[in-house]
């Protein structure tokens, strides 16, 4: 109970009773003693500063309508997004959308200002039909009650649960593929001995004298229960794999999941009406919920992903739509699930399909790749050219270069058909969870009951692609000319092979040459100056001699822009320490770990590099950011890394505005518990600045230099 | 692909081309051929007709506006609730509370008028940080590019998986407590030995020469497997359960369930942005939310619930607040989870405590009931009186009577706290899932870890409550005067045991003694008038014949009110044949079966009936209707029956009105793939005569009378 609850000592005498419980109808609660700030003092948007304890609701509520307001005149519009967007074949292609009169994502945002003050605030509930309910000066709790503490809370673990369910059905889906492949359902090779075995006997699987299928099946039933069971008991892959001091600190906070399926359920549960009536247990729900996100839906996911595919090596891949052919049968894969894509770019690649595109008039077959399938096609499979990520994929498709677009789930807008229709590029859904209307389906059904006919599926898909390929030649081309190479691929494996191992990563880190490692990911999000936010960082970053890592969306732009090339250019934006350090060792200043999923091989880096000095990683100066952050997985990928202690760094501001408690608590409280915060700032570059800050702090802690 | 979507024969002439594509960006779906009516014409709210194929989107969004504005204008304030609410005793406590200047549920939902309208039609997405975003008619499209009839169906389906996960963890629970008796981890009776081999027979399992705690942990553990398994294929409760008619018609949708979890997991995956696109492909989804609600949170609940704690029996039960004691230490349960419930009713009976009741100064311990726990309690307990549903809870605190409130989960409305704190009424949380701030917490944590402690925990919750009555003697109190009677507990298995099966049922419904079945259940909702929708609509269908079944919180109004009496004044207000029927059975006009997740017994006099006439259920003369719904799981229930091809009947309107597609999906399109659809009317007495209408309409079609 709080210390500043108000107690009812008096008795009740019915003459003054209501005088005397007229006022004292509302508990208070316990009040904030520190500052609330949102961004920072130092300029672009709007500042609440609590720096005592006697704020009324009232007036904090007049505040932070006030910070909502500056944050959304941070917002750019479109002719903003035109001139500061930094790849100027986004720029040419909006250009072209505008000319043939198509809406693009930043005609869109613009036309949804201005947006709701309330729900960027998350105080809008619309978990009953009592309401909707908004929580006002006026009416302070909804109808059932509800303050804004709790609906911001509420509204902010369903968008956790929602992540879990997203990166889930990722996971679940490859890993089921996986061991179907075991089982001989499904008709492809398992590529990944190694990972698997590994992984196993962190597992307590028996790997001896036993064949990999019945390895991979017992490897992929733990994956499993971890991601679905209702039963309470360990969670296997947080026993196997987190560090023990880590799940010491879960386990004090009793935030250990049942599994993933579990949580998310659980997480809807607590956020309808009448269930959780306390902020403070849905934040430790929505904790529960970046567990299973961490352990079942990402790193269960790499591990089957590279069980089934293999981890791929560093290549150099061409990148973004100046690499788009004219004369060969365009063929893009657009979304997250590699099984099939691997398929397609398979079939296409062989010479019986290459023959078939000749006859039909095309050089051959070229394959492309949007958003995190693209990159994990393009490290897998020689020749896939990734070329944009969510946002842009409407734009890529105004090129009138593709001649198919195979898209399975997220990240794929409803948008792209509108823009696909005009440019008669055909559009196949392989996936039940991810119709389009006026797609074609080519895939599977909701029990996968068409598996073993994986192959053929995707031979239809290529023949539709050179169907369409003869049936579009009268649609115009109009190619930007922006091609360039990405270095790309990169692991702890790649730095066993490499360079025997981490160590010299590990001394360049302790001695300061390399001051910290950031992981950089995250999506595209127009509230901030497209790609911009990213590039901005990094830059700000790489001067101060940090190594980047990253992966999914936000790697787009550092793939497009240079940054992921071993040369001079790209060693020009270090500084001194770092660019020498990258010289003597062939890599590039952005070090492209893969797809969304691929956060496991940050993580990777982070554990051994932090293993290898004995210091737990909380204590080591790394950070996570995801400046555009705009999915609700987004949120879990932050919480992913705040839960090892790793603060998060972002342009994108969550809804959480409209309650103190949980603002305070995601920005200061948490660092408490986990050891790590949450900070935001619209201007890209300050948000550099003070992530350096905070991880030399660290270093100072450590005693580093 | 739609029929109306334009194509575009012309070739690509690069002079041109600007002017071809423009106004062709936006392929146009399929347009409705059928009027979408809003409520009716005949008075109360707004209609909206669309005869003709031509109207645009503007004109709908227009119309729909004023839709919503007039639905708004049917909802009541606090003057006319306390008018027309038809139990004196909610008025006088509501009055009781108005003189102490405590906020009610009326005052707090008149605070948040005026209503946001992108809410209450269902157009507002909060799915990422790109918005939020609102359909307008400037505003067409979503940042992502869905529309309006993809994020009305979106927001639908998530409130649909919400609900399966609210009665999903009831299950959870109810289930794990019986496999954890059979293990003997939980240390209670397995009271339901009959329910468990029959349904264990109907599962395959095997039952003969096998002891019942073996047959016990098969059934649990195929029960758990529907609720959360992520492997496709069979799901057991439906091939065991479902009629073969209806199993046709679900696999034909391709509605069948991976799991119930897999479904909740998957409809927050595809509504995700970039996931799923297609508004029909949601609203598929969504019906198989409806199904592993069905099954597997519903059936699957009460199968668990009968086979721990029996299936009860008729009984006659002290209802409403008139029967709450000055001088005994009263403790009130409230929430759904039934194990800690039984424990605790049973540790407050034993003598022991009785005498450490009297030792205190109280003359003995009484228990009273709150929404589904008073309901389940009140049948299978001795002397348990149920008091109220979730809305009027925060009332009935008022009256000062209650020592001790126990609190679980679901339909806890957090606002009792406020009115607990000033009537010292000690609350005491017992589940991990349902915490209140001010709360004491004494009950199971997160991984039931302190399962076996349970006997331990329901004592330690009456010894706190014994000590609450001694600190609360100073506390005013204040019962309103209404007491009354009611006869509780019917189930199939009652008729068996009375009446030697349902023949005598099934004979009044063919040959027109009773001219059809209602299940009448749901919410409470200040949307419409407290309790009087229920009421009203009730009346109309009692005095045209109809047999009603209730349970859950729409079932207080009617014990309340003595619709649940067989005597004279109950059977008085039916028609002349069902009068008569019911005084030769000695039943009451209103058949009372339970809580909420008793759905089930009313599927099975459903089910029973048909099967006797070997008549599909959906043709039979049947109706669901919960007149004041308003959780998430309420559209769930809502969908149980209408996938059986039943309608539903309801006063209070879902959040659809922004789309035309998915409201002409529930309102018409499903007859014709489900046999059923959603009639909504504001004025009960309006929704009743409709009600009665479709219903003689079947039997029309059945040729009977």
């Amino acid at each position: 109970m709080s210390k500043h609850q108000h107690h009812h000592p008096h008795s009740f005498d019915p003459k003054n009773e209501a005088e005397y419980l007229k006022g004292h109808s509302h508990a208070k609660g316990d009040h904030s003693h520190r500052p609330i700030i949102m961004f920072d003092k130092n300029g672009i948007p709007k500042v609440v500063d609590h720096e005592h304890d006697h704020t009324t609701d009232a007036d904090y509520q007049d505040d932070y309508m006030k910070a909502v307001a500056a944050y959304k005149k941070t917002f750019p519009d479109k002719e903003r997004q035109m001139n500061e967007t930094p790849d100027p074949a986004v720029r040419e292609m909006v250009r072209r959308m505008d000319d043939l009169g198509i809406d693009s994502v930043f005609d869109r945002f613009d036309a949804q200002k201005p947006q709701c003050n309330f729900g960027i605030a998350g105080i809008c509930c619309k978990n009953c039909l009592m309401g909707p309910c908004r929580i006002t000066p006026k009416s302070p709790k909804g109808v059932c009650g509800a303050d804004a503490d709790l609906i911001v809370a509420r509204n902010l673990c369903r968008m956790a649960a929602a992540g879990v369910a997203q990166h889930g059905m990722h996971a679940r889906e490859v890993i089921l593929n996986l061991m179907w492949a075991a089982e001989g359902k499904l008709d492809v090779p398992i590529e990944g001995e190694y990972k698997i075995k590994a992984v196993a006997e962190q597992f307590g699987i028996k790997t001896k004298n036993r064949q990999l299928k019945n390895i991979t099946i017992d490897l992929c039933k733990a994956l499993l229960d971890d991601l679905s069971t209702p039963y309470p008991g360990q969670y296997k892959t947080i026993a196997a794999c987190a560090p023990p001091e880590r799940q010491k600190v879960w386990q004090d906070l009793d935030i250990i999941p049942v599994s993933a399926y579990h949580e998310a359920f659980e997480s809807n549960h607590i956020t309808g009406v009448g269930v959780n009536g306390d902020w403070k247990s849905v934040m430790q729900q929505m904790l529960r919920d970046g567990l299973a996100f961490t352990f079942s839906t990402v790193l269960g996911t790499s591990i089957a992903t590279d069980g089934l595919l293999g981890i791929g090596d560093r290549a150099t891949a061409k990148v973004n739509v100046g690499a788009l052919k004219k004369d060969t049968v365009n063929i893009a894969v657009h979304g997250h699930l590699p099984m099939l894509v691997r398929e397609i770019v398979r079939t296409g690649q062989t010479q019986k399909y290459i023959d078939k595109a000749k006859a039909a008039g095309a050089t051959g077959i070229q394959f492309y790749g949007i958003c995190c399938s693209g990159l994990s096609a393009m490290y897998r499979y020689d020749g896939v050219i990734p070329l944009s990520n969510a946002i842009s994929a409407e734009m890529v498709i105004t090129t009138g270069a593709l001649d198919l677009w195979v898209a399975d789930v997220q990240e794929v807008y409803p948008a792209i058909m509108d823009v696909a229709h005009c440019f008669k590029t055909t559009v196949v859904t392989t996936h039940d969870s991810g119709r389009l209307p006026g797609a074609e389906h080519i895939g599977y059904d909701h029990h996968h009951t068409n598996i073993a006919e994986t192959k053929a599926i995707a031979e239809k898909i290529v023949d539709r692609a050179i169907e369409s390929f003869k049936n579009r030649r009268d649609v115009p081309v109009s190619i930007p000319n922006y091609e360039i190479t990405a270095d790309v691929g990169f692991s702890v494996e790649y730095f066993k092979k490499a360079f025997g191992g981490l160590q010299d990563l590990v001394d360049a880190v302790k001695d300061g040459t390399i001051r910290g490692i950031v992981n950089l990911v995250g999506c595209t999000n127009p509230r901030v100056v497209y790609e911009k936010t990213i590039v901005d960082y990094t830059d700000v970053m790489l001067k101060n001699n940090f190594l980047i890592l990253t992966n999914g969306c936000a790697s787009y732009p550092l793939i497009k822009l240079g940054y992921c090339q071993a040369s001079e250019p790209a060693w020009d934006r270090c500084g001194d320490s770092l660019k020498d350090w990258l010289k003597a060792h062939n890599l590039p200043p952005v070090l492209h770990v893969g797809e969304c999923i691929d956060n496991a091989r940050s993580t990777a880096f982070f554990g051994g590099v932090a293993g290898a000095l004995g210091i737990p990683i909380k204590d080591m100066p790394y950070a996570f950011a995801s400046p555009e952050w705009a999915n609700e997985k987004g949120l879990d990928a932050a919480l992913a890394f705040r839960l090892f202690g790793i603060n998060s760094y972002h342009c994108v501001e969550a809804p959480i505005y409209g309650s103190k408690k949980v603002t305070e608590y995601l920005k200061y409280g948490s660092k408490e518990t986990l050891g790590s915060v949450m900070v935001v700032d619209a201007d890209p570059a300050a948000l550099g600045e003070k992530c350096v800050r905070d991880v030399e702090a660290k270093r100072e802690a450590l005693g580093w230099d």
